[in-house]
């Protein structure tokens, strides 16, 4: 048989910018990460790959703050963590709460529909995270057997807090599911004492890894659910328990699960090697330095943050309203023109509304926080003339 | 609140060795694959991330021959082009028709149960690949909605004839998907002119990138059966529809979907303009000539090949029987131990049976096929002191 001819696009050369990721995620990835990821691959069953995820595993358990056993990744991108644990922890007809501060919950409550769910839903106000008042009310109400939230949504810049939610939710005999992608190593996560019994996290955000590989954790309370299912957990991608035992989770033999992508772990590996040298208190509070310094400097130039209560705005991504007069979209392409800076716009509930600012992994420091509200000043100048800071402030 | 002390293994350096993979995958990937993943991370959403998706789309269309617009990648390991085919294609009860030439079958029959299908299986002799009058028989017999194939199955080392087998299935009014994970680029695809409707392949077999990122197309016959569906595609990170809006398939406005991997993007599409630059008849007619000699010298050597007929001999994955008296685990042990080469054993029908060497991307050379017979004789000779080669071939 005759072939077509092979397309002349890949005859030129891959070219790859190096830009300053301050949006919403993926981060910049450290040169020592970069670095790690041209080594040669691994077969996925080959003892120094097992070893490269045994420490992952010590690794993540680290960061989560917990001792569970079933801590691992899913081979795949964030998506993955939200689709695994509740793939995972629901069967048909299931009632599944979803604690919704923006567009991660929605995103969260159509999984949970596609999976048979019968899902609810309790919904902060716009920019505000969820009292446990009213938590506790939709708990009673729905008697959900499974709650999800997110710690960091990224795109309200909402940051929910968690203490005692676990505790809360086994009180009404329910799981609680907690996504922490825009948020893990920028706030503080107790998995174990917070109770949380399935969380998972991005590679690519404070962790400073490429994307494509999820760490997950599971809590024996979740496990328990899972082997006490009547049906067998609807996808093979991600059931934990084959999952687990390819990561070596519970004691039994390896088996081979899928082909691993060594390159992402040799990268996670080296991301979180960093984050245990400065280890997690420091790397909280840096992040937490870095968003105070960069909202002092928002409100010197007269903008106003999304999230109005200061307790409800997470460090990581930093959501700023577009003031009046001022075309977000150009002053994005302004700062990513001019200064090879990414500053975003909304996403789903805040589209069109906000500037997103993400302080994460090696941008999370005083010097990109001075040059990212520089960029943004400039390019709001430059694209607004009219535009005018004093005013704004009053 | 306290938090644990970071674990010590993490202080440890990252060492990588260099192996030679001719085991069933992966392969090794070319230096310039390697490097290419040093590249600085983009955004999922940048106009250069989107190029380099283009790229890969149209690399893609040339390996599989197809014009399809739907040709792409999901974000996960080859298991995901299983999972995506079968999950987008079926609904509760629908018939499966699984062909069975090895392990990957009785997996493709997994998923699908999972996903609610009523499972029916057709099966070869073990070693052997399936007769169109077979297929033709159980397509009558169980009218399925979907027929699943494995071109090559790497636990077998079967290569499944394919062409007219879409004229087939389709007089029958039914889809085929075909796995060509462990024989795309090493025997011909023609995806448009064999009627295929579904199709993935890995990106770590012949291709030589990394893990943990597969391309795939789907036919109008089978989008039109997924836009025909009374339900929800299961799973969000599978769902055709939205992964084939963030990869420009339909012709509307891009979506972000999920975040992607730049990192494997950049590796695949060097991986692919390699192929693209050698052409892919040529680097066909490499990996088959790369196998004749590996017969001809196992032949010599008096070993036995696990598919009898040749024309069954799928020359990416080899598979030979394991002489008696001989320790494959032995033998493969000392290959990595002495030489640094992976050679395999086998897997679930063939596990303890065979030995399994991967001639696959940069591996499929005369260098490369003379020294693992080498490896191969000696490492038996090491192990089995009383084995005799001369005996074996009488």
């Amino acid at each position: 048989m005759e072939y077509s001819a092979p397309p002349n696009v890949l005859m030129e050369l891959l070219i790859v910018p190096d830009k300053i990721l301050m949006g919403p995620g993926p981060s910049n990835c450290p040169k020592r990460v970069l670095e790690a990821l041209k080594n040669p691959v691994l077969g996925h069953l080959h003892p120094e790959c097992l070893k490269i995820m045994d420490d992952i595993k010590v690794g993540m358990q680290y960061i989560f703050q917990t001792k569970n056993p079933a801590t691992l990744c899913v081979s795949a991108s964030g998506h993955a963590g939200m689709e695994a644990t509740l793939c995972n922890l629901l069967e048909d007809g299931d009632i599944l709460l979803v604690g919704v501060t923006g567009h991660w919950g929605n995103r969260a409550a159509d999984m949970g529909r596609r999976y048979g769910a019968d899902v609810r839903v309790v919904e902060a106000k716009l920019g505000e995270s969820l009292s446990f008042e009213r938590i506790e009310e939709a708990l009673v109400v729905h008697k959900p057997s499974v709650f999800f939230i997110t710690q960091g949504d990224s795109s309200t810049g909402v940051w929910q807090p968690l203490e005692g939610l676990g505790q809360l939710c086994h009180k009404y005999n329910c799981l609680l599911v907690v996504d922490t992608v825009a948020s893990l190593g920028g706030v503080p996560v107790f998995m174990d004492k917070w109770e949380i019994d399935a969380i998972y996290t991005g590679s690519q955000k404070v962790l400073g890894a490429p994307p494509g590989i999820t760490p997950m954790s599971f809590s024996q309370r979740a496990l328990d659910r899972v082997n006490n299912r009547n049906s067998k957990v609807k996808v093979y991608y991600w059931d934990i328990n084959l999952l687990g035992d390819y990561w070596g989770c519970f004691g039994r033999p390896r088996i081979y699960h899928h082909t691993i992508s060594s390159t992402l772990l040799y990268g996670l590996r080296e991301a979180l090697a960093m984050v245990c040298e400065e280890g997690i208190p420091v790397t909280i509070q840096r992040h937490m330095d870095a968003s105070y310094r960069l909202q002092e400097g928002l409100k010197k130039m007269g903008l106003k943050m999304f999230a109005e209560r200061p307790q409800d705005r997470l460090p990581c991504v930093n959501t700023i309203h577009v003031p009046e007069g001022v075309d977000w979209l150009k002053v994005a392409q302004h700062a990513m023109k001019h200064f090879k800076v990414e500053i975003s716009g909304g996403l789903g509930p805040t589209a069109g509304k906000v500037f997103r600012i993400g302080l994460m992994g090696e941008n999370a420091t005083t010097e990109r926080v001075d040059m990212v509200l520089y960029v943004l000043k400039e390019s709001i100048q430059s694209t607004s003339p009219n535009f005018s800071f004093e005013k704004s402030k009053m």
